[in-house]
């Protein structure tokens, strides 16, 4: 067997920084530490192959393990100058988990293992602070049971509280009155001498004799057997399951525990605690940062009863109390130090130091977490100073990390009261009144308010009270629902299907139930129409109140970073945009052209749902086409804005797609046949209004309305089967397309149309389409004496089709992989009905993440390759691309560079990400697969 | 260029049979008939080659083929004894179409081409019978025109018509109140004197003028020339090319043109023509089975204007009319001739003779069209007579034929008025009063009446109502909607998704509208409750009235063929079927296991029903495990049946896949929110009894309603994903199966369970579900004593699926691929939804067929292959079969034969169709793909 166990200290360690695998993140980084000459407790970590042995011996822990990690306690012991287990000189010990990568969820630390009745007392009479030595056993004897022997920590509280009780009573404080928070905050930890601590270690150790049948165990070995196992153990939890699947981490890496000899920063007021980062977390800017406490734990930092103190000098009041000032030469150390370990890993760094009677320790130091504009600024910065190359700065930001910049963000240290959670539809933050309907929406920003607009859900016809509020909440609805996709398009916040609300239209109110954490309703809320709510889009949290919001701004360093990443990236980034205004939006954050541009959200403003709505009522062809040559103009006029601002790059525009039913006024056919008599009239009224205006009666739309509904609207009448029934709404589009192509390049502009099928099944079809599109093409550039160059494509988004890609790239010059409807296809998940199971089948662990935010390289990235693979063995050069909600997102975009893709396209303000993200892609490609955990 | 034109005549032809490919059928059999010595008109075949050349040469009749027909017409001339284009003595022809196999919708006959304006007096001269040379002059205008000319028929209508008005007055008769069809009753075209045919030989060339711009060509070898060149044309026109796409014949086979002399069986009283059939094509009997008329041509046989006599005695008063009565000579030349053909062809024939002035010629012989039941007893008989080997009977035979032996079917001579026309659902005719609710069609049925049910669509609670009709009809609805799947279940006739009926309750009436060819709708039919209609579930159609049906009858020649079938099939037949009675059934019909059980039929009787609905509300697992408790006796009970009847054979039980909302009473729901306060009324009654029999309220009922109504339910919450956020449903049917199981067992019966889950998508998901599986059968056997083998497996039928085979057949024992879900996963088309596009799909040839009947080989039979290969290199034992509606339909059990599949499964009464199948499968697989037109 390989050596298990790895020691350090006293300068020198048995491992170092590159053994990540064997000794984890901490153990690495606590021998490189040692390594580098800093004062770090000595202590030794038992490796990960001990861990993964641990499980396949049942559960044990081997013999050759345990003489190992008692010869290094002896090495441990002798540096401190102490012994484990000697009552006289005890050494304490922490025991801590450690995976190779950071992970939350597992086993908490253990402090002061090695105490127990005899040893305590001798610790006691060592530092003469018992006190001291029986707080550190109180708190020891709690944590080990939960940990260790499964005894919950509520079960200790209560022996707190009545010590707490005791406590008051001799200080003379009233407490018959207090609750139980109340009183902690009457009388403190601080409070409990050394007789009320040993009167609770009584206490608390009856308890675990109650809860186990066996008492607290006495023996410091079998204490640290017990954590190394529950360590182990602690690497199956649900939670660190859970987090595993959540982030890629293969089980079979396991974790390595950490032993480590005890400092002590509560000994006396020349000790203390603290945490500090080498440069500011939150913006980036070079300072050294962070806060301590003297005569403190390092838990009393995190738990927030006390306000720590700078560690250097602000130019506050509270500079007195500043380490820089308290102790200065501490602070000097602590200076070089952290200038050394920042250095030496060229990344800034989080500590975690105590001072134990003047003297600096370091227990931690690890890769500091950041905000997304730190991530931005420190790596941009980084470069410049010359620790680091242009490569790591672009792989060390996390992508996703970047939408904090791109939209406004909830103030984090702002008191909120989170009301609901649905799904994080559209990031960014936004507060406002709420209103329930579009045109409510649009008369109160008429006068100066912000809005949210909440719906049940919204519809093509809510478009306008979208655009004019600051949010939009809906109750149904899944990622790819109207209100989700059309949000996004306009970068806004939204929260979709949020199935806790209940919006009650006639009263103008929404119900909101609460649930506790175990799901069980325990309230609701109700909001009235102006009530003040406040979304946060990019998590799906909705809350009380407005919010204070932090703006989004977008830093020179930003742009130096997207001149880095372009520099590496081999995919183009194209966005999908149906407006001039999205096109802009986008070009100016670097999109190289449109991937997706969905012609039906142009059917919608109230001069074309007229013309769309006659169309659909027409019963032959002729009248189609007259209804049609109306819609014409207006979507010309679109294309032609488009092409201005995409002047010189290329737009790929879908043709019409969902099914007819879609456009027609479904709700007001609700409401004719609902219980409201109210309602049906208006519902009459308005249909009325509408038959009339195409010149058909009601009952002739209702029979339409009916004839069009769909058991399955999403595997229906739409997509290209629209044209095979009825061709002339692809010619009149493509007539569009054309005519707007043939005015821009008249007036000089370049302009690179590429006209995209959906929803293809066999190469017959497409040669049909293909028929109709020339035919419009031949016909426009002969009306204008001009030919404009436009490529043929189809989107593949059906698993037939990318079974039989070879055949359609006989007909298709480009392929634009639709993830969204060939993840539905392929896996038979409604993206809308999926909320019900998704988040079991992530939680058990059939699904490592929810398919439509990440692609399913298993079984949709399979049909992709086989598709890739097909379509260019018949055309070489056929030009392929993505334009599913997975082209905004970084592992997906790691996959369509490893496949050989040409471009993704994602929503406007992905666009950033996206190129991030394929920059990073194509440097772990070819730096191989090293750095990379998506693989 | 090999040899272009085969000549044919005076008992020496160039072809023969084998020669199909080159000549086509019509092309190869008359030059059989020559060499076999049986009089035949001479004649000369161009080729098929000749027809691809026509193409490729830019639709011209290259040089060298017309000069060998120049010398080929001279021989014909030779032998008749005449000249082409000789007015003295002209020699007139016909020119056929002819492919390699029977194609109609192809190009019409052209008959007594080569005549003009001389030659017709030349003929009339010769033939003593100036009349007879004009009418044959008169009908040839008309058909070139309207062939080769492209001068539709209807254009020369009016010309006769005046002729008619000419002729009327002439002989007296009162022309003036008559219409079009009056006149010719009253004037039938033997009325048209030789006067009357010049006058209109002459306005019919008028026509042409003006009509092309052209006269009419006089010249004869332009009119062959053009001819030929249409035969060619006609293989590309639309009509044919639909017609080859159904039936998978490629385009590149071309067609051959066959030209022969005319002979004339209206040449006078000595004269005549008929057709023959070598055995009643109708029963099967082997007698001589023909009619005839005198003095006619084959045309006048056809039209039915006057009344053929038989050509053999029948013991009928008309016998003095036959053919053996009247011309005794020719009959016995035409006896000796049949049985030389069908000893020849060694298949029952059907030909066409003529006789001119007593002069015998056959025109065609082929294999004859026949009734199912006829084809059975043709093939059966054969055999026994020494005739054919078993292979050739079991070839022979059509397995979609058997449907009509199967089920009852109409009378095909009834007069009849058709209404509509849906989905053919589910085979088989019923006539019965039509009822609009389960309720009513139970109680008219319990009065012993014959009912149809009629219902918009049915739903689960309508079964009783199902059970109790004749035959169900839906004006909603695909052919695997709700009643589609029970009726097939049943063998009960359904004509579904027939969206000209509307359904209206409150009146108890239906409305259907009827419509002209062309779509356009022509009027209303009102029915109500208790008028009668008959259904053709084979056809779809629906008539008014009873209309008298044939009862199926199983011949014993039907139980030898199966016999026969069984010795070469490969494949196992299994049934898919959910009660005893199915399974009894199929058993009887050959049924070799269950290969689908669908477990949620069992949940839908009245008791059970209130414990799934108490399951649905239940909010905690214990509250579901309570009614689950409920349920189990009952679907122990049902297994318990189903195990008996099977015994000793394989069935397998699918676990729970549709999704719960399908369970509640939506239509309540519904009417609760509808404008009918009565409705409203009753709703809230049925839902308050409900509520109060679960201990719920109507709200709670109705908010469980609403969230699990789903977008896309075919791609929603259902299959094992109810498992996996649910264990404790297939928990306690795994326990029923196996309790079921142990008993059966305990009573000395071969059991041999096969639980099988739906919709899985991944290993883990499978690993989950055996988990759950396989702890009931653990805790089962315990507390029985006693173990019963079980194999677990998957439905594959989800395209991820496919793709992951490897993995899932890691846990799965065997594979059944749900083709039904499969193709519209793969496809993306709903099959509810899919009535809109499909026809028009197929008529575009964009499928050949409707994938939902015939698997789409090349993109849903991808996956079943891919899915095939990866499992079994898993495991290499892995069971496969299919379970859709594939599992029924010839050209699929064909694909599944040859992929390699176990078995097939389908519906109880195509067990018998799927037999055969199977058998024809596996011999045209040995015997390699020539006899195969499925390939």
């Amino acid at each position: 067997m390989a050596k298990s166990i790895y020691f350090f200290g006293s300068g020198h360690a048995d491992g170092d920084t590159t053994m990540k695998d064997l000794l984890g993140g901490k153990g690495a980084g606590l021998a490189e530490m040692t390594r580098l000459g800093i004062p770090v407790p000595p202590g030794f970590t038992i490796t990960t192959e001990v861990c993964n042995g641990f499980y396949a011996a049942g559960s044990t822990i081997p013999q050759v393990v345990r003489d190992e990690a008692m010869a290094a306690m002896d090495r441990v012991a002798e540096i401190v100058g102490t012994r484990f287990g000697d009552p006289s000189s005890p050494l304490l010990v922490s025991v801590r988990s450690g995976a190779r990568a950071s992970m939350p969820g597992m086993m908490d630390t253990i402090l002061n293992l090695g105490l127990n009745e005899v040893i305590v007392e001798g610790l006691a009479k060592k530092t003469q602070n018992p006190r001291f030595a029986l707080d550190a056993f109180r708190r020891f004897i709690v944590t080990f049971s939960d940990v260790v022997l499964g005894v919950p920590k509520a079960r200790f509280e209560h022996a707190l509280h009545e010590a707490r009780l005791d406590a008051a009573k001799r200080l003379g404080v009233d407490a018959s009155r207090l609750n139980s928070a109340e009183l902690e905050r009457k009388v403190p930890d601080s409070q409990l001498d050394a007789d009320a601590l040993r009167g609770l270690v009584a206490n608390q150790k009856k308890i675990v004799l109650e809860a186990t049948g066996k008492p607290f165990p006495e023996d410091p070995w079998e204490q640290l057997w017990g954590a190394i196992s529950a360590v182990f153990k602690s690497w199956l939890n649900q939670r660190a399951k859970v987090y595993r699947n959540m982030h890629d981490i293969p089980e079979s890496w396991g974790t390595a525990c950490n032993i480590q000899a005890m400092v002590f920063g509560n000994l006396s007021d020349t000790s203390g605690t603290g945490v500090a980062f080498t440069r500011d977390p939150s913006t980036g800017e070079r300072r050294f940062y962070g806060e301590w406490l003297p005569n403190a734990q390092g838990e009393d930092v995190v738990a927030g009863v006390r306000t720590p103190h700078p560690v250097a000098k602000t130019g506050t009041v509270d500079d007195a109390h500043s380490l820089e000032v308290v102790f200065p030469k501490v602070y000097a150390e602590l200076c070089a130090i952290y200038a050394k370990l920042e250095k030496h890993f060229r990344d800034m760094q989080d500590m975690e130091f105590t001072i134990q009677e003047g003297k600096l320790y370091l227990l931690q130091t690890r890769n500091g977490k950041r905000t997304g504009k730190a991530a931005v600024r420190i790596a941009v910065e980084m470069v410049k100073e010359g620790l680091i190359s242009e490569r790591d700065a672009v792989l060390r930001v996390d992508p996703a990390s970047l939408d904090q910049l791109l939209h406004p963000s909830i103030d984090p240290t702002a008191p909120k009261r989170l009301l609901a959670r649905g799904l994080p539809a559209s990031p960014g933050a936004a507060s406002g009144q709420i209103v329930f309907s579009a045109d409510e929406a649009e008369r109160r920003a008429g006068q100066g308010a912000a809005v949210i607009l909440v719906r049940a859900e919204t519809s093509p016809e809510d478009i306008h009270g979208m655009k004019a509020a600051r949010g939009i909440l809906t109750a149904r609805g899944g990622m790819t629902s109207h209100a989700a996709v059309v949000a996004r398009g306009m970068g806004k916040s939204c929260v979709a299907g949020c199935s806790s609300v209940h919006v009650h239209y006639e009263t103008q109110t929404m119900t909101i139930t609460e649930y506790d954490e175990s799901g069980r309703p325990t309230g609701e809320v109700v909001l009235k129409a102006g009530d003040v709510i406040t979304l946060d889009g990019g998590t799906g949290s909705v809350y009380l109140g407005s919010l204070p919001t932090v703006a989004a701004a977008l830093s020179g360093e930003f742009g130096e970073l997207m001149v880095m990443a372009d520099k590496s990236r081999r995919l183009k980034i194209r966005t999908n945009g149906d407006t001039p205004d999205d096109a802009r939006t986008a070009r100016n954050f670097g999109a190289e052209g449109i991937g997706l541009c969905r012609t039906e959200h142009m059917f919608f403003s109230d001069e074309r749902i007229l013309a769309v709505r006659e169309m659909i009522m027409a019963d032959n062809v002729d009248a189609r086409r007259r209804a049609l040559a109306k819609l014409l103009p207006y979507q010309r006029g679109d294309f032609d804005g488009i092409f201005r601002q995409m002047a010189g790059l290329p737009v790929t525009i879908r043709l019409l797609d969902p099914p007819l039913h879609e456009f027609l006024p479904n709700e007001q056919f609700e409401e004719l046949h609902g219980a409201s008599e109210d309602k049906r009239a208006k519902a009459r009224k308005y249909l009325e209004k509408l038959a009339a205006a195409i010149g058909v009666s009601v009952e002739d739309l209702e029979k339409k309305n009916r004839a069009l509904a769909e058991a399955n609207p999403m595997l229906g009448h739409r997509g290209c089967r629209l044209a095979v029934t009825f061709p002339e709404i692809y010619e009149m589009q493509a007539r569009a397309i054309l005519e707007a192509a043939c005015d821009v390049a008249a007036a000089g502009i370049t302009v690179l149309p590429e006209i995209m099928i959906p929803l293809s099944l066999t190469r017959r079809e497409l040669e049909l389409m293909k028929a109709i599109v020339d035919g419009a093409a031949a016909q426009v550039f002969a009306e204008k004496g001009r030919k404009v160059d436009y490529l043929f494509g189809t989107m593949i988004e059906l698993p037939r089709a990318a079974i039989v890609a070879n055949e359609l790239a006989e007909v298709a010059e480009f392929f634009s992989f639709g993830t969204n409807d060939l993840t539905q296809t392929a896996l038979g998940i409604s993206r809308d009905d999926a909320g019900k199971f998704l988040g079991a089948y992530v939680e058990a662990g059939i699904f490592a993440k929810d398919p439509f935010q990440t692609l399913d390289t298993q079984g949709v990235g399979a049909l992709i390759e086989l598709a890739k693979d097909r379509g260019r063995a018949t055309r070489a050069k056929l030009k392929l691309g993505i334009c599913g909600e997975h082209g905004g997102d970084p592992a997906s975009i790691d996959f369509c560079n490893k496949v050989g893709l040409d471009y993704v396209s994602c929503s406007p303000f992905r666009v950033p990400i996206a190129r991030l993200a394929a920059a990073q892609a194509a440097l772990r490609a070819d730096g191989g697969a090293a750095g990379s955990t998506t693989a």
